[in-house]
């Protein structure tokens, strides 16, 4: 077996994220040894019980102890704190990266904490499912997906390197990008569809003249794949959403807009408006297919299509 | 192997539902002898080469000759026409049903063409995949799927129950429910959640600062989900929008109202509202996987948790 790319890697926030890279890492003996801290006391139970991390350590600061590299997988909200929390035990040499949704504040509150000698790479795998927690995690989650590393002025070339040599050996595809632009970019992949499939599936929830179990029960018509989405961990969506404001609203205002224009369409009966709209969005359907990032399978392959 | 359902089936399209039905009926024999029609000459001659229905006829008139149950499986917008156009040449006794997304609008449209004599059964199977076409169907779309017949006063029950015993045969649930109710209800389940995606696919292709390329590759954070419905058939959505106006404006409305909402708590910083609503949107999604209506599998299954 090759040589570990870290000798010792310390995981704080031991959700779905985290897991999941400890397994991949595990699979692949990207990492010596991996120690890990979750904030409540139930999740370092669970992770003791199943394995996660080599050692399961009771303070972030006795987690990161000797670690070359610590990774912040915790709420956007809560690197700040985080960071303070760890800076004082940071291994000189050491890099820290987090998994954050959001770049721009994640910066802000963490790199004004990291020593002089340690290096910050923030970082984003753009993988996810609608499940968290310590025991939904699993190895091949980063598998042909994307991370962004978002490197700051003056990080060492060999530190970058050595970062993405680790998401690459994950499985991942890796690009460089810088905070901002990420920011924008995710607002539209991301945060503004998630926010949209919340509040479709908080109207659903609300309405009085249709029932909820009329609403389960048919909603294999389009609207069960929303709550998918809106399925995802409160916290860490609230933090995204507080944390990326401004671009999130941008482009909240734009979506607003062309539904809007759409809404006229169909109360004008301007059929051609919305054909010709619809006819375009199956262009990038098709994009992301041959991009290799979503599957051809009807619907997701859940159902399986006549051989 | 047990009698059939009806001895002579008719398909008025040859789309993804009419395809999936007639795979559906030769897999239980549920029909004795199935004909098909479709408008364009290369949709019939890929049927004729697929072996889609048992024989494939070059007009409508043709193929419901003799047809004890007729299925119009067009746009709801063709709905009217083509019942126009085979009127006279129905069987005495027949059942014409369809399988519209609208029901309401097809009521109106093609009842007042129905003769005498013939039954006028209203269906909507909530089945589909985000492909359309003559080869797109299979025999399993309508498994513990929902199926809505929709029908009028005045028709025989034991017609009505013919109907029900196909689609149940073909693997579906079925309910009864009235055209108005109906049609809000899939305004909630289905047309709002289609606009939606529609236009948030649009404003991501529009965005001139984030570039198509970056759209597909991060597409994975969430927005893909919204391409596959965005993907759907134009023909049939633009009709679905035009003839379920009120009831999907109405749910449209609400909507954005609740949009503004959120938008507001995003502004304000107001986290403990963002919380709240995305923890109660978490137990609609429960509801559906318990219903059996999606799989609890994370992210539909595309990925393969640790085992």
């Amino acid at each position: 077996m090759s040589k570990p790319i870290y000798d010792r890697v310390a995981l704080i926030g031991l959700g779905l994220i985290a897991s999941s890279m400890f397994w991949a890492m595990k699979r692949a003996n990207l990492a010596g040894k991996v120690t890990g801290y979750a904030r409540s006391q139930e999740t370092r139970d669970t992770a003791r019980r199943i394995g996660l991390t080599d050692r399961v350590c009771d303070s972030a600061a006795e987690a990161v102890e000797g670690a070359d590299l610590v990774v912040l997988a915790v709420p956007v909200g809560a690197m700040g704190p985080v960071a303070e929390a760890i800076a004082p035990h940071l291994k000189p040499g050491a890099t820290v990266t987090d998994v954050g949704s959001v770049k721009r504040h994640v910066i802000d509150a963490v790199a004004p904490h990291i020593p002089e000698g340690v290096h910050f790479i923030p970082a984003h795998p753009l993988a996810g499912t609608e499940h968290s927690g310590p025991e939904s995690g699993f190895a091949e989650l980063f598998e042909n997906r994307w991370c962004l590393i978002v490197p700051l002025p003056g990080t060492p070339d060999t530190e970058i390197a050595r970062l993405r040599a680790l998401w690459e050996a994950m499985g991942s595809n890796v690009d460089e990008m810088d905070p901002d632009h990420h920011d924008l970019v995710l607002a539209v992949t991301s945060h503004a569809p998630h926010l949209i499939a919340y509040t479709m599936v908080g109207v659903a929830d609300d309405l009085r003249r249709v029932t909820d179990s009329e609403v389960i029960k048919y909603s294999a018509a389009g609207f069960r794949d929303f709550t998918r989405i809106a399925a995802s961990d409160p916290t860490m969506w609230r933090d995204v959403f507080l944390t990326n404001k401004d671009a999130t609203l941008e482009i909240l205002g734009r979506f607003t807009e062309e539904l809007f224009a759409l809404q006229r369409a169909i109360r004008q009966g301007d059929g051609q408006m919305l054909f010709d709209y619809f006819t375009r969005t199956r262009a990038i359907r098709r994009g992301i297919i041959e991009a290799g990032q979503d599957t051809a399978a009807p619907d997701f392959g859940r159902v399986k299509p006549r051989e």
